[in-house]
């Protein structure tokens, strides 16, 4: 491998995120279960995240305005006002929910970071991730911070481009097959999955891959032999 | 001038924008008429948007947001359900406007292309501003866009460091003073101002500028004798 730049996934790669939402969604559920069952609500609330990713795109403020959309729908736009200001504060609190770094996360990169330039590449809001890095304590690590609006090859070929890199000196480390590891496996790039134990539905995928540019780990730590 | 890359701000700088704000603004505020009057709601509207731009940044959700907010606040949570969807679907359709290029835009990028690299350096939300890139037909033109969280002076700071030129080595051009023009100036840059005829209440300033590096402009087109 000539890696040349080492890119990191953000939520749940470095840091904790994944929980923060279940937990907004458990409280979301709650301020509606008198008006449709949990299994529903959630049903109703992934459908109407997906319908809605093609304009909101990712990330917290995009997820809000689905909470609210979900919750006129499913009360027939009966619901009170005041259950709209709550599921507003839900959001907000998402927004300002404390950074918890995964295992091995600093070790690894402080290990890496005068070998490789190393970059976070991530979807979602750009102020939110650039407030979550700095509250993470990890910028100094990184040469810099590039939001996706989508994680696919399109975007992949820009990224590399943008880092005046060939695609076969990219290595991506992420906990998302869908977003982190296939379509950098598809533009020639190295990737390698470290996945984390819970993944958001929209992001799960059954595919096997057999590719020799790609591994699949179980600690972040295991890069280090590896690079 | 030893000007490489020269940085375009988008909104009401290449197309038309604030405008589509406005009319959303009188639409909502139309909703909201019994319940309060327009100069109270404007004012209202504002200093939402205002509290919020730390937590939400710029863009046309965190907009969405601030509108509801507003409605839930100026109406003690009286407001009926159907006008927060009515309120979405405003959101919605300003997500959905079609790009209005301003005279002379396409006239100036074609002539400067060959002569500098040149890039959109924008606020708001990335997957809106790509989506209005490419609604424009202008996006060959560029080298890439760049969203900010914040147009500061840090982050002019880390776009030029991102670009890998130097501060004097950057000509920006926009609409704004506060955002385009004054932070650019302030690293030592180039800026030049080709005001919009409306502007948001909070990019507004009232500093007169004094700065061989800066000039003012009636139309984009007067660019093309100036570099």
């Amino acid at each position: 491998m000539s890696i040349k730049v080492i890119a990191f996934d953000a939520d749940d790669t470095l840091w904790v995120n994944e929980p923060y939402f279940r937990r907004t969604e458990e409280e979301f559920y709650k301020l509606l279960n008198e008006f449709l069952q949990q299994h529903a609500l959630e049903r109703e609330l992934l459908k109407t995240e997906i319908a809605n990713l093609k304009l909101y795109g990712y990330g917290v403020k995009g997820f809000i305005l689905s909470m609210i959309e979900t919750a006129l729908t499913v009360t027939n736009n009966t619901i009170p006002a005041e259950i709209v200001g709550q599921i507003i504060n839900l959001g907000k609190g998402l927004l300002d929910e404390p950074i918890e770094l995964l295992d091995g996360v600093e070790e690894v990169l402080s290990e890496l970071k005068d070998r490789y330039r190393l970059v976070v590449a991530t979807k979602g809001d750009l102020l939110d991730q650039e407030r979550k890095l700095k509250k993470s304590g990890l910028s100094h690590y990184f040469h810099h911070i590039e939001i996706m609006s989508e994680k696919d090859d399109a975007n992949y070929l820009k990224l590399v481009k943008h880092l005046d890199i060939q695609p076969d000196e990219l290595l991506m480390i992420g906990n998302s097959l869908k977003s982190d590891i296939m379509p950098v496996l598809n533009i020639g790039g190295s990737a390698i999955h470290v996945p984390y134990h819970i993944t958001w539905a929209h992001e799960q995928i059954e595919d096997t891959i057999d590719n020799e540019k790609f591994e699949s780990i179980a600690s972040i730590r295991e890069i280090l032999e590896m690079v």
